[in-house]
């Protein structure tokens, strides 16, 4: 039986701003002094969200000091005038909605508006849980970021990807939420462990590659500067690779075209943190060895060259990165397909990689099951 | 010690869109049929959530038939082609992040893409939830809705506000996601117990008060109409109502300017929600007692006169509400006040309400507790 539709009516709304309209990013030299950073801004209210491990360095004790908190290695939150700091429990096993939630709870209690302003100070995890409670938060509040690592400053903290993993899927909810400020001090990763540090570096070579064939081949000529840490090498390096996300992510925004090239190696390696378990690998390791795969599938498909993927391997092997598919934590071929279907970029049933035709030359593409297989074993 | 900032670069974004940039509205007579509504749509897969309550009803019995449900009373998931149903628990206690994941999960495990459908049928609870999930999910899917109370119908359909509720606080997480269709069949209040329509009823009047003079006096003059539930009355109501409500949320979707107005009786209602408990008092009883407070204080500041509130007070006793601060669910004074404070509108410390000078004549203005006070006693 046919229904009836008696009459229609149409809406249509202006844009919504969902975030901020645009980020203003500042780079401070010197040893991170978040007291001297915030003393003046007093004109808001501040949620400051970092983590255990974070809220426990020596460069942070003076700010910590400040809201009351005497022990920085368990969760907990602290008063200082109008503003609030919560410390959260470290690591990616705890990127999830409850401990969003316990931001939301902590802005909650302390009677925060929603012009008041959520301040992610940490890595990924912290920034894109930090923005996603913020955007949230009584139909959304304001956000910004001070990123304490590599992979914060070259990548994470860019870009307006907010969220948390879900049902053990990474990053499975969020939303598009740019924040209005970043406050990058280089000197924070200083502070980082050999393989955290690695890991941030993963996602740079990752910039290199795509956009900027002059960092690609600084980084080959520097690795030692590179290993060092480097203060101006490492400056130079991060003020490149926030250039190169700024510019993608502010032409394209909601991943609509250009900004998918940021993807490169992250279908296979989100696939591989999903197998593995949330936090048992590294994002930046694990990016990077999805390039690995990329780059191997864009040989195979006759895209790129063999000197191409020996060039770049050959960086990835200085660093102690594994080229092929075998990994501590790789389960074999079978389930890392499945979890690469899943993937939330996928629009269709084939899976969409980015390969690569060499250095500053990629093509986003969907590919058969089997391609993918052979670079799996 | 001042800290060196020796470097700034700015991102400038397009606006964002966030939710569907228009909303199609769909008026249909006689009784709801789902399975001849969405039997063409075949292009999108669809996520269907639904409550207890709506799934049992017996206009819904070949629609969920479709799905392998034998047991409405109860939750639960099923599947008929590629569209999934997701039957929810029936209520406002139900109107949880819990539950908002829960249709977050029935997507995953379908994998569903962000390209496909999250479709509520129900009242505010169901599509608030169901709007809120397909937001977050994969940083944003589709959504649309079949309201099935008058209050969806009336109000809480249109809009774009999804949420839920969290910390016995109402709607305090959520986000602005408007949604593309807006499916109405007013046939649907026949369904409705006394007090659910009455419920809804209380929004028909607050838009009359707020933006149409004639209907006013329509309601007015066909109380018993309205009570007997006349088809043509009905629908005449609900379509003026979502065209009203649709006009201002065009030219105000963020709620910055016009759209506050809307708010009529809510920062006292919500409170009064809040302080009851979520679940206790129907949302629309809840306005009505919110108008009532708001129109005593109207009247106290000298901006209407005696007879325009006791104009719409015979029209709230004819229908059975009281319209004194005496509540079954009223809690005193003071901890209304506070729930009042902690409004998620508030952008002060003083508490922001709606008052009226008289018909289609209202005022957004921030008031003393004294004078709060005044009207709760």
């Amino acid at each position: 039986m046919p229904i009836n539709k008696t009459d229609s009516y149409s809406i249509n709304y202006e844009p919504l701003p969902h975030g901020a309209s645009g980020t203003e990013i500042s780079f401070f030299s010197g040893t991170p002094d978040l007291v001297s950073l915030f003393e003046s801004k007093t004109e808001n209210r501040r949620l400051f969200v970092t983590d255990t491990n974070i809220a426990s360095l020596d460069c942070m004790e003076q700010f910590v000091k400040q809201f009351g908190i005497q022990d920085t290695r368990v969760s907990g939150t602290g008063k200082c005038g109008n503003n609030v700091l919560i410390i959260i429990n470290y690591g990616e096993e705890n990127k999830t909605i409850e401990t969003v939630l316990s931001i939301v709870k902590a802005a909650l209690d302390a009677a925060f508006t929603r012009k008041d302003i959520f301040t992610g100070i940490g890595g990924g995890v912290v920034c894109d849980m930090t923005a996603f409670a913020a955007s949230i938060y009584k139909r959304g509040a304001r956000a910004e970021f001070v990123p304490t690592t590599l992979l914060a400053m070259v990548d994470a903290a860019v870009g307006g990807k907010t969220g948390c993993d879900f049902d053990d899927y990474k990053n499975m909810i969020g939303s598009f939420f740019p924040v209005e400020n970043l406050y990058v001090f280089p000197a924070f990763v200083n502070y980082q462990s050999h393989d955290q540090f690695r890991s941030g570096f993963g996602e740079a070579v990752k910039t290199a590659l795509l956009f900027n064939r002059q960092l690609f081949e600084d980084i080959s000529r520097n690795r030692d500067k590179i290993s060092a840490r480097d203060p101006e090498f490492i400056y130079k390096m991060i003020r490149l690779c926030v250039e190169a996300k700024a510019k993608i992510v502010e032409e394209d925004l909601m991943e609509k075209n250009r900004r998918m090239l940021l993807n490169l190696g992250h279908t296979f390696g989100h696939a591989l943190e999903t197998c593995a378990g949330l936090g048992k690998i590294n994002h930046g390791d694990a990016v990077v060895w999805g390039m690995a795969r990329a780059l191997e599938l864009s040989r195979n498909l006759g895209l790129c060259s063999e000197s191409y993927v020996a060039e770049v391997f050959s960086l990835f092997s200085f660093f102690g990165w594994e080229t092929g598919p075998e990994s501590k934590v790789f389960k074999g071929p079978g389930k890392l397909l499945e979890a690469m279907r899943r993937d939330k970029k996928n629009s269709s049933n084939e899976i969409r990689v980015i390969l690569q035709k060499g250095l500053e030359d990629s093509v986003i593409t969907e590919v058969t099951d089997a391609e993918i297989l052979k670079v799996l074993e």
